[in-house]
């Protein structure tokens, strides 16, 4: 693996949508206990689910703390590859490189700052190095190139792409105190363009009521495919989301994306009953000193928007909710082509994320080969 | 991966030879310092040349403790993939798992059971659960399905394969009290053909004089074709070699192989000056508490016939003594179509093995795919 100090715009690499085709996808296995309640065991309960359903159509790579090895393999089917890396925790999402890719096909990672969602200013944990390292060591793996942007701070959650040069993104979390406060919003725009092959950014300004990553894109809107996106609404406007939510539709349907089309917008519900953490369920966090905490029926970033897409299905969140099967009929529109694979979910929202937050996909493309 | 509990040969594998394609070769980045003087450091450098030797021609993959991540990224060229692992020590051939292929060139691999070379009888660390779990490990990494034989323990060190039925090993090493004193040397016999795919196992008496694995085959003897060896030779017969080389050669020239072929027997000699380990390199050993130890002016195991056959090359090791370039001739000779790169390799020798030891090939072939 070479370590890049060049562009990807001016090497020509560009960030493929979600919604193409995969080699495969990364999931880490989770163990910290002050995360994951009940020492990790209900989330990893559900991880084996999400992975499982990921592998009928693509493969799934798990990362996994060498002292669950032996665990995982048990747990989890042959089709997923486990792989020992050390991470500080879960989230594939935001700790595994973006892949970009050539129009020969071929891929390379960008490896992006991570400091835990805010670094000192705001973050959610320290120390954060471990998951730092996790992006070029995850390229390395992969026999992909490098690109050294770890003066950036970036999450892979704060961003999604259509594949036509068109990227989306928050203001709330691209533009908070504690990622890259010495960069204008412009400056910004230009950081993203030029590392994801992009000439168009779209500045959602909020995202999801109470989302700890100061309201990652991920969670409230996502590219179905060029020109389409889905937007996680609200029609109570006593909810506290309605706001957020009103104020992206009417910054989208304001926009052009790159090709100068204007953006169909499907509302995809939130669930009914507000998503809350129980207070048995705060008793099995095992939170360290100075940890910001969850206190008792406080209200999740519950969102069915964070799903993931599969070569050939939609995982989609489920939260035992009557939206649920809703959502999935929403998503079955949007995908006809697709399998909807309902996933019951509560215990990875109770961590802070959810099915899109805890993988990444690896665009299907060719790897760089010293012996070809 | 899945982990199989049939054998090898019911299911119509084999062990290729080191002299067939690779599609690459693993190592392990040195850190223990009661293993490698001077906390590792001037090792590190010798396994730089010995991966960079190697990846001319074939991929190596080096694991690597996550501690060590980007010392040994900036160290290494980019054509050597860096993945992390823990593990006990550095010695991939004798810790990473075996393989075997089958006609439709298919490669699967063996996970043997691992104790340090003795265990608690006479190995030379302890604990080695981290090593006894990298062989699954790998073959998880490499998509292979893995062959669960921990029942049984072996080296990889402890066997060479001619490729056509018939495999190398020594009495001295694999009927040791430390590792599976429960068996017969009959049993011993029929486990390594069922697991390796052989009709025929050779025993050599005895190995190189000092060997602390108790004398594993590959520092004494190797093919370099089918019905061809090398055999490390003095003519000295003060010599403490002498009398195990000369036993070797005895044996081997009343054997036939598993196609019934007499073996042609190279000698090659051992360097001319013994090769000793210096007072202030014992002292630059950290040395745990109850560890066998090294003296100063103790005799180490030093063999040319510990080289590694990449692709289109052999490593050599090399003492800086008046034999290394008549090794190198010779096995120049048994290796036309092979470029002959010799290394300076007394660190690696000081630490207790040599370039075949740290070192071990990935045969040619296809990997399990679940997305065909």
């Amino acid at each position: 693996m070479d370590i890049l100090h060049t562009t990807p715009r001016d090497d020509g690499f560009s960030m493929p949508a979600e919604f193409d085709r995969h080699d495969g996808c990364l999931m880490i296995w989770p163990v910290r206990s002050d995360s994951w309640r009940s020492g990790g065991w209900p989330a990893r309960k559900a991880f084996v689910a999400v992975a499982s359903a990921i592998a009928q159509s693509e493969e799934v790579t798990m990362l996994v703390d060498p002292s669950q090895y032996e665990t995982a393999r048990v747990m989890l089917p042959p089709q997923v590859r486990l792989v020992e890396m050390q991470t500080d925790d879960a989230w594939a999402r935001d700790v595994c490189p973006t892949f970009v890719r050539n129009a020969a096909g071929e891929i390379r990672g960008i490896d992006w700052g991570f400091n835990a969602w805010g670094g000192l200013v705001d973050g959610l944990y320290f120390p954060w190095d471990r998951d730092n390292h996790v992006a070029r060591k995850v390229c390395d793996l992969y026999r992909a190139d490098c690109y050294d942007c770890r003066d950036f701070i970036l999450e892979g959650g704060s961003i999604h792409s259509d594949g036509e040069g068109t990227i989306l993104t928050t203001e709330s979390c691209l533009c908070s105190a504690g990622r890259n406060p010495s960069m204008s919003k412009d400056q910004i725009t230009d950081k993203l363009c030029e590392t994801l092959g992009a000439s168009r950014v779209l500045w959602l300004p909020r995202g999801i009521y109470g989302d700890e990553t100061n309201e990652h894109v991920d969670n409230i809107c996502a590219f179905t495919a060029p020109g389409k996106v889905v937007l996680a609404w609200t029609d109570d406007e006593t909810d506290p989301q309605y706001a957020l939510s009103k104020a992206c539709e009417t910054y989208l349907k304001q926009q052009t994306d790159a090709h100068g089309r204007t953006l169909t917008v499907t509302r995809l519900p939130i669930p009914q009953t507000p998503v809350c953490i129980r207070e048995d369920e705060c008793d099995e966090l095992d939170l360290w000193d100075g940890e910001p905490t969850r206190t008792p029926d406080e209200r999740l970033a519950a969102s069915y928007v964070n799903f993931y897409l599969a070569n050939d299905a939609v995982i989609v969140p489920q939260f035992d909710d009557p939206m649920d099967t809703a959502a999935c009929e929403i998503l079955a529109a949007q995908f006809p082509d697709r399998k909807i694979i309902p996933i019951a979910a509560r215990e990875i929202l109770l961590g802070g994320g959810n099915i899109h937050c805890i993988t990444q996909q690896i665009p299907k493309g060719k790897r760089r080969s010293f012996y070809a």
